[in-house]
């Protein structure tokens, strides 16, 4: 079912969320990139393409990194298969870590802030996206909707309660972990970065005019996407 | 109404944030602080008791200022009466700039910001709390409830539509604009200011204790408080 999603047959002209992840983005030229979560490996080609020096994409799903290794034919990108809590690197090894839409499936956050901010140069750059707080906080995922199934609201509840989310993606039971907006800053605060942009994912008028059903992203906030930059000479 | 509300009536101790607004503060001894919003003047008390050197105290209401003035003896709190956006001190004249609960009834945020860093000294800080995103995202402002008039849960709706919510306050209508967390925090960041921490009101088992019913509280946050820096040498 994922792989029928548009996002994994478009690539990431398929994901809504990519022009706020993209205009995150620093220049990639010259640069070595660790992207935790890379499924398809969408990111690891886009920042290759944008001539960096070095890629290293990681993910737990063999069957994924299978259609990543089909779909990239690039000896300066490598995929490793394993858990994002497990990742070890040299200190200082990579210029821009990225994670896209990963993170929510992680239990401890704080420990991959401590990671990556170790495996950064000073003045490195950390971008990631996260499903958002308010979509995490109840199990269901889903609207509110009245007898006629219109969608009433987004219900939030449970907010303060993190931990696990057993919640259905798709046709698939998945394990989610929700975390406050605050635990989820201050985590990437305390490991030592300075927030840089917080973005949250909306439908712009363009993407409006292509797809009119869009238009209940902006009713409420699917994704949150930040950077962050480990601070130089600290 | 506002006047028996049990933050009116007790002052901090009677308002479910200050604890965490608290935490967040810096040490106020031989420091210049503004409070932006300062009500009936609890936070420039508190700030003098702390041994802050000198206080200002801005609130629109002259109404609320009367009440500062009786509550107050102590002539190194001043107290004026103006809009916030209007304000004009001189450069780097503050230590510390707080705000709580106040910045909701701006239009812009972004100004504020600007004003406020200039007035602050470098490594001067900026703490502020405002009404959630995702409180003030809906004009209603409420739970969704059943026909039993149960709290079913907190509706979140047009987040995207950021600016003027026409919203009641207890007995009265009063005009809020809602700004996006991505906005708000941006406009910090933009400003110039480091974000040190971020926090969301919250009930504690201690005040949970103290008001069982407060127990709604961790069902959806109702404030966002936040610390940020002017940093250093910059």
């Amino acid at each position: 079912e994922y792989k029928k999603m548009s996002r994994s047959v478009d690539g990431l002209e398929g994901a809504g969320e990519w022009p706020i992840f993209k205009e995150l983005l620093p220049d990639f030229n010259h640069k070595t990139v660790l992207d935790l979560g890379c499924g398809f490996g969408w990111h690891c080609r886009y920042a290759r393409e944008q001539h960096a020096t070095q890629v290293i994409g990681v993910d737990l799903s063999e069957k994924m990194l299978k259609t990543a290794r089909n779909y990239t034919n690039d000896p300066l990108i490598k995929y490793l298969r394993m858990p994002i809590e497990d990742i070890h690197f040299k200190e200082e090894q990579f210029d821009v870590v990225i994670s896209s839409l990963a993170f929510h499936y992680i239990k401890d956050f704080r420990n991959i802030c401590d990671k990556v901010y170790q495996y950064l140069k000073p003045g490195g750059s950390f971008i990631f996206s996260v499903e958002h707080p308010i979509f995490t906080a109840r199990a269901e995922q889903d609207w509110y909707y009245d007898e006629e199934g219109v969608r009433l609201h987004w219900p939030v509840d449970h907010y303060q309660s993190e931990g696990m989310r057993e919640t259905l993606f798709l046709t698939e039971n998945v394990v989610k972990y929700h975390r406050t907006l605050s635990s989820c800053m201050n985590d990437v605060i305390q490991a030592g970065f300075n927030i840089k942009a917080v973005k949250e994912s909306l439908a712009t008028e363009e993407m409006l005019q292509d797809s009119p059903e869009m238009k209940d992203e902006n009713r409420r906030p699917m994704f949150l996407i930040m950077s962050a930059e480990k601070v130089n000479g600290e």
